[in-house]
């Protein structure tokens, strides 16, 4: 048996570890920036393309061509970072040619990445640079091993000094690497440091699905908040040099992050002095009951917070649900910005928003 | 144009943030290890799976059921962590309900863990957990900017010591994260390392491809191996406490990366005393070519050399092609340790023969 297989082996020619090379690139970015994406699907009949930066209800379709390579050209798109995915006969399906893959709770896609003419603050540039650490650790709260990916600022390594720290969410279809690989936090943060507009803080990034997927949002919320403070601020604080009081934390999120930014933050006077939320798609009567005692006692609340930021764009779904939460707060005497811009509910905001908010801590 | 975009929000439940739940789950493991995984695919004409414990030519089929998903039962599976994708009409995909997703250089895919009935030596156990640090930098080499991830062992944030150094390489249709995700290196090395079975060590990972993914494979190896020496040895050994020494120092490698290993380490003894390779498909005469000095001079080789070792599966493809490289090696005088397992081309194996490797190192 043994010398069957070596045999057989051996007809096998070695090269047989080159796959053969696909027929065809995807994506490809012309000079102008339109954006031609392909993907060979010879027996479906129909594929159509979603990309992150399109508006909702646009569905691009592709069209078949040799060897049943499909092919649509879009844009010309801005200089960015953006996730598309396929449909193929209604299955949906990352770009097969294209490594960078973007991981999310659900069906995973893809990035392409657009260049500028100069680099862009998202862009990695000759600046030093901070790393992203993945930790493992036993949640009591949950009964189980979770991720948290932590960005260190340039020199961590071989400073001495203590930081502030950023806990930084993602959203609902989003895993612990999506600020990482979506976000982009290192080099955004690189940049802003190497250009002084941010003061040098490390970055938590644990991971918000406390319960399964199709859990409800707000009871998904609620476990992770307890997880998030009862687990991650202790044994983050306790590994990393940080500077460990309210003054020197605060909590940011987008979407269903966005959520838990409020809602921690506001619980956690105690803890948090600073609060963002990007874009959150939270029921405004849930996060209203859960930030009640903050509400109550606006002018303490007031008092304890250096910033309290709500960010949406205008062609968001849920544009007019974050500007209705943040009047609310105004209404009921919470010191809040509103930061309304064009654009819809993608990274590519919460890039900008990170780039925006950051400048704002830690004075 | 502002009041429309409001008021068309307002008209969208909320609740749209909640996909709807899908009618099936994917994988499930059953409690006598059997696996059926789904997808739903009403329009596909065929379903086929691939696993990466299948022996070449097994590819199931999936069969059609209620609602367009599609399904098959495998198994009973060993314990084991496993990467499998679907082929849908001849289309890639991974598992879409699957969030825990295999990257790849081509055509992600999913993994599905089988659990044990003890904690086995790559599940997360109650021990001090090391951590993986992703680094960014700039290759001159190359021209590009690069990751490297890195492992270092329980305790090193607090610690003042220096430790050994494992470069550790993946194969063609990975990338860097390669032996974070699939390899489980963290827990691997935390679980041996708290059993004192292996030494407290950093581990560094690279991205092998220094070339377009179909580049010829030595040409890219020859790319890889210039950029490793010049660029990540030394970006590496500057920035983490590691004692330098060739003595301290291994090179190991899974199949592209076995090639790496082979004619890294014995091309430059003068960095390092420890190589292996797991399942190698470099060309024989390519890599004999490449190490020619070594094995002219193997007295000198063996004096310089801890450890060379090379290890296969029976059922590998590449079996007799690792059989005769380790005769060559051994004819020519080398001590090399040929290591023959049961086994098919798959992190099965390698995270086995990290396991077996490991403790061999840095006594």
């Amino acid at each position: 048996m043994r010398t069957l297989f070596a045999l057989l082996a051996l007809m096998v020619p070695l090269a047989a570890l080159a796959q053969t090379p696909a027929p065809y690139t995807s994506p490809e970015v012309h000079a102008d920036r339109k954006v031609t994406f392909r993907i060979q699907a010879p027996r479906a009949a129909e594929v159509t393309f979603e990309g992150d930066w399109l508006l909702p209800g646009d569905k691009p379709r592709l069209t078949a061509g040799d060897k049943g390579v499909w092919s649509v050209t879009l844009g010309p798109l801005p200089p960015g970072v953006f996730i598309y995915s396929f449909k193929v006969d209604g299955v949906p399906t990352p770009d097969p040619l294209n490594p960078d893959v973007k991981l999310r709770a659900r069906s995973a896609g893809s990035f392409v990445r657009i260049a500028g003419d100069t680099p862009a603050f998202w862009d990695t540039r000759d600046v030093p640079h901070g790393a992203v650490e993945i930790n493992w650790h036993r949640s009591a709260v949950l009964g189980q091993t979770r991720q948290v990916f932590v960005y260190t600022p340039p020199g961590y390594a071989k400073s001495k000094r203590k930081y502030p720290i950023l806990y930084l969410m993602h959203g609902r279809n989003g895993t612990a690497a999506d600020w990482t690989q979506a976000g982009l936090i290192n080099d955004v943060m690189d940049n802003l440091i190497a250009e002084k507009k941010a003061v040098p803080m490390i970055v938590v990034m644990p991971w918000l699905h406390a319960l399964p997927f199709d859990a409800p949002l707000m009871q998904n919320n609620d476990a992770f908040a307890d997880y998030l403070v009862k687990d991650v601020v202790p044994m983050i604080e306790a590994k990393y040099r940080v500077r460990g009081d309210r003054a020197n934390r605060a909590v940011f999120g987008l979407s269903m992050g966005g959520t838990a930014a409020l809602t921690i933050g506001l619980r956690h006077l105690d803890l948090f002095s600073q609060i963002a939320s990007y874009s959150t798609g939270g029921g405004k009567g849930d996060i209203e009951q859960r930030v009640a005692a903050a509400l109550d006692h606006a002018a303490e609340t007031n008092s304890r917070l250096r910033l309290l930021w709500i960010g949406c764009g205008r062609q968001d779904t849920f544009f007019a649900h974050n500007e209705a939460l943040a009047k609310t707060f105004a209404d009921r005497g919470l010191r809040v910005t509103f930061h309304p811009t064009e654009g819809v509910h993608n990274w590519t905001l919460w890039r900008e928003y990170l780039h925006e908010t950051a400048p704002l801590l830690f004075h």
